[in-house]
C-alpha cells in the first residue's frame, strides 16, 4: 500500500455508519453541506444489526407469547397449544435488520450522501486513509466526526472463547433457546435478556455484578422489580461476588461466594454484561491530535466538539454516551454544528429504558438522588392494580412515582414500571425539560380509562389528591 | 308517601355515582366536607358498568386476537387452532365490572363518604327528596352537585324494540358475536364497535351518519382509517341517506339511498349511534331554579357552576361535556369548588381517542380547523412504516401527524393513528398545554427504539429535519 498524493476533498467526513453517524450525516446533508460517511461494517452499527433492534424485536416475541398465556381469560382459547421457535424468531430478526439496513442506505442516497466501505484512519488533522482490502484512498475533509462505536470487552479471569459464553450482543445471535442461562449484570441488558428467555422456557438466574443488592433505578421500581422477577421464578443473587467461571462440555459452571459460603451454578449460558472499550485504536488519533481518556474514549464538549474545534465525536466512543439515544441526539448536533448551526445537547435528562419483565422507563432523580442532592421533596407512587385500564387489559403490574420538590412543586423525577410506561415517558421527559410542576401534570385531560391517569394520579398524589389512590 | 318535616342536614350532596360523581365526591371529601353521593343504580355509572370499561375491555380482546394471527412471523406457532367465545370475555367483563364498582365503593367509604341508595328529586333549592322503594329521606343541603349523566335515545324512524337493533352501549352487552353488524354513525364508538366485532369474525358495514363522506379526524387520519377499514375488509357507505330500518325474524334490513341509487343491507344487527339526552327530567331542577337547555343539559360555567351559585352539575348531564374525561375533570373541580378552592376547567385540550383497528389519538387543531381559524401553518406526517420498532413489533400500520403555526413554531395540534398513539397522548397534551413549540418536541431525548420518535420525526418533518422522513 502507498500512500498516494491524491486526495478526494470534502466538507463534512463521517467516521461511522450506527445511529450516531447516520444521524450526523443525513442532518449535516439536510443543512446543505456534502457529506461523506465512512463504514468498515454494516450500516446501522451494533445497534440496528445486534443490540438495540434485535433486543428489542427479542422484547417483543416474548411479550406476545406472555400475552398469548393470558388470552384464555379474554375468552380465546386454544393457546395451550402454542410453541415458539427461536429460530424462526431470528428468521424474523434477519429480515427486520435487513430491511432497516437497506432504509438507512436508502436515507443516504436521498440526502445525497456518499457512502464509502472501508476502515478509516487519520493521516493528519485535515486528512484521512480509508483502506478497503487492497484499495486505499485519501480524503482531505474540511470537519469530520468520530462515530466508530464501543466494543465490549471480556472481564478478567472469564473465558472469551466459548459460544457458551456471552458478552454485549451475542445473546440475540443464539440458534437455540438456553436451557439455563446465567446473566451476571444489574443494567437493562441484563434484565432484558432476563425476561425475554424467561418467557421463551428458560431458566434464568442472575447474579448482580459488583456485590450488589439491587438494581439502579429508584428503590420503588427496584422492590416491584425484584417482586416481579421472583414472580417468574426468575432466581436473583444479591450481595455475591462470581468467583470463578469454568466453562464444561455440558455448561458454565459459575461459583459465587457470600455471606452464607461458597454455591456453584451449574448453567448451560452464561452472559456477563461488561464493560465496554471506545473504537478508536485504529483511527491514529494521534495523527490527528484528538485527546483520548481512558480506554480510548473521546472527550466532547457539549457542541460535540473534540479538542481540536473542526473534529467532532458522538455517541458510545466518546466520555459522554453510552445508549443510541444520546449518540442519535449527539449526532444531529454534531450535524448541525458541522454545518454552521448553533446547536448543544444536554445530558441531564435521558430517560432510561428496559423492556424487561413489565416495561420500565424512569427520568430524572430518583427518590434518593433527589435526597443526596439536599432537595427537600414529596414522593407519590401509584400501583396500576389500582388503575381501570390496567384492571380490564390484565396489566395490574407495576408502579408510577413522581418525585417533587416541596417548595415549588416542581417534577424532579418520574419512575415507571408496568404496561405503557415506554411509550409514556415522553410525557414525563416533557414535563421535566419544561420544568413543570405539579399543576402542569395535574392539569391536562387524562383518556379515560387509560394507563395515562396512573401518571396524573401519582401526580395528584403528591397533593394527597389521588382519586383512586 | 309523606314527605315529613325531618331533613338530614348536609354539607355536600352528590347526586349520581358514575365517573363524574364520585370524582366529585372524592375530591371534596379530601378537602374536608362530608359528603354524600346518591345513586339509583350501579356506582360506576353508565361508563364502568355499561360503555367505557365493557368497550376497551373488548377493544382489548380484540386487539390479542389481532396479535394472536400475527404471532407466527415471530416464530410462535399453533395460534391457527386459537378460538374466540364471546360468552369467556363477557364472564370476564362481569369480573372486571363488579371488582371495579366494588373499588368505587371501598374508595367512598375510605373518604368517609355517606352512600344513598335510591332516586333523587329537589324540593328546594336547598332540598333534596330521595327515593328508594316505598322509603323516602330529605336531605338539606349546604352545595349539591348534579352528576345523573345522559341517556342514548332511539331516532325518530327506528324501532327501539328490537334486541338486534343496538344503541348506546348495549354493544357490549350482546351473548353471541353478530354475524353481520351494521354500524350506522362515525364516532368513536361507532369506530370501537367495528374493529372489536371485526376481529371477532363479524361481516361490518358501516353506514356515515349524516351522509358524511368521512370521518372526522384530521384528513390525515382519516385516510390511512380508510385505508386500514379496506383492508379489513370493512366496508363504508360514505354520502348516503339511511331511509328505512325494518327488523324482519332473522335479521334487520336497512336501506339506503345514495347519488347510485337505492340499496338495502342485510345485516344480522344493526348499531344506531345517537345523540344522548340529559338526565334531569326526574330532578325537578325546577323546584331547585336551574335552568336546562335543549334535551335537558344544564349549562355550567368553567367553575362547573350552573345558574344556581351552590349547584354545580358535571359530565354530560350539561351542556360542556360528552366524554368521561371531562366528567371527571369538571367533577374534580365541582369537588374543589365546593370546598371552597378556586378550580377551573377548559374544554379546549381534551384528547380524542377511539381503540379502533388501530388506536387513534388527537388533541388539538386539525389541519382543515387551523386553516379555517386563519392560521398560516405547517404540517408534518410521519409515516409509522418509517419508524424502527414499529419494523421490528410489525405495527407499520399508522401515522403522526402535527400541525404547527409557521411564525412562532407553536404546535397547534397533533393527529395520530396506530400502536401507541393513545399513551403518547399526554406528551402532545402536555406540548400543547404548554404552548410548547417545534423546538420543546424536538429538544428532549426519546428512547430508541421506539415508536415515541414518530412524534419526534414528524415535529422534526416541520423543519424539514425528520431523518427517516
Amino acid at each position: 500500500m502507498v500512500v498516494g498524493d491524491f486526495a478526494h476533498e470534502r466538507e463534512v467526513v463521517v467516521i461511522g455508519g450506527g445511529p450516531g453517524g447516520y444521524h450526523a450525516a443525513i442532518r449535516a446533508a439536510q443543512l446543505g453541506k456534502e457529506v461523506t460517511i465512512i463504514e468498515n461494517q454494516k450500516l446501522g452499527g451494533v445497534c440496528l444489526n445486534e443490540s438495540c433492534v434485535p433486543s428489542k424485536l427479542f422484547a417483543n416475541a416474548a411479550g406476545k407469547l406472555d400475552e398469548a398465556r393470558d388470552m384464555e381469560s379474554f375468552g380465546i382459547k386454544g393457546y395451550e397449544k402454542v410453541s415458539f421457535d427461536i429460530n424462526g424468531l431470528q428468521e424474523r430478526k434477519n429480515k427486520v435488520v435487513h430491511s432497516l439496513t437497506q432504509g438507512v442506505e436508502a436515507l443516504l442516497k436521498k440526502n445525497n450522501i456518499e457512502k464509502v466501505q472501508g476502515t478509516a484512519f487519520f493521516i493528519s488533522d485535515t486528512e484521512l486513509g480509508v483502506e478497503n482490502q487492497d484499495a486505499f484512498e485519501k480524503y482531505k475533509f474540511e470537519q469530520v466526526i468520530i462515530a466508530t462505536g464501543a466494543s465490549f470487552s471480556a472481564p478478567e479471569n472469564i473465558p472469551d472463547n466459548d459460544d457458551r459464553i456471552l458478552f454485549g450482543s451475542s445473546l440475540y445471535a443464539m440458534d437455540e433457546t438456553p436451557e439455563h442461562l446465567a446473566l451476571y449484570g444489574s443494567d437493562y441488558i441484563t434484565l432484558e435478556a432476563a425476561a425475554i428467555f424467561a418467557s421463551f422456557g428458560s431458566e434464568i438466574t442472575i447474579i448482580l455484578d459488583q456485590e450488589k443488592d439491587s438494581f439502579s433505578f429508584d428503590k420503588t421500581i427496584n422492590k416491584e422489580l425484584l417482586r416481579l422477577l421472583k414472580k417468574r421464578k426468575i432466581k436473583v443473587y444479591k450481595k455475591t461476588k462470581m468467583t470463578d467461571v469454568t466453562a464444561l462440555k455440558d455448561g458454565v459452571h459459575v461459583t459465587l461466594i457470600s455471606s452464607n459460603g461458597e454455591l456453584t451454578i451449574e448453567a448451560s449460558h452464561l452472559f456477563v454484561s461488561s464493560d465496554k472499550s471506545a473504537n478508536t485504536s485504529g483511527l491514529r488519533l494521534e495523527s490527528c491530535g484528538v485527546e483520548v481518556s481512558a480506554n480510548g474514549f473521546i472527550p466532547i464538549t457539549n457542541t460535540t466538539q473534540t479538542n481540536k474545534s473542526h473534529v467532532y465525536a458522538v455517541g458510545d466512543t466518546t466520555t459522554s454516551g453510552s445508549l443510541a439515544v444520546e449518540a442519535i441526539k449527539q449526532g444531529k448536533v454534531a450535524g448541525e454544528q458541522a454545518a454552521g448551526e448553533n446547536s448543544e445537547w444536554d445530558p441531564g435528562l435521558c430517560p432510561v429504558v428496559a423492556h424487561t419483565v413489565k416495561p420500565i422507563a424512569v427520568v430524572g432523580l430518583t427518590e434518593e438522588e433527589a435526597l443526596q442532592e439536599g432537595y427537600n421533596i414529596r414522593v407519590s407512587q401509584f400501583p396500576l392494580a389500582s388503575n381501570g385500564y390496567a384492571a380490564l387489559s390484565n396489566e395490574k403490574e407495576g408502579i408510577v412515582k413522581v418525585v417533587s420538590e416541596k417548595d415549588t412543586d416542581v417534577i424532579l423525577g418520574y419512575h415507571a414500571i408496568g404496561c405503557g410506561s415506554i411509550e409514556m415517558i415522553s410525557s414525563a421527559v416533557q414535563v421535566l425539560e419544561m420544568g413543570g410542576r405539579i399543576e402542569d401534570v395535574i392539569y391536562p385531560y387524562y383518556p379515560h380509562p387509560s394507563i395515562n391517569e396512573a401518571w396524573l394520579e401519582a401526580a395528584e398524589g403528591l397533593l394527597g389528591k389521588a382519586v383512586h389512590g
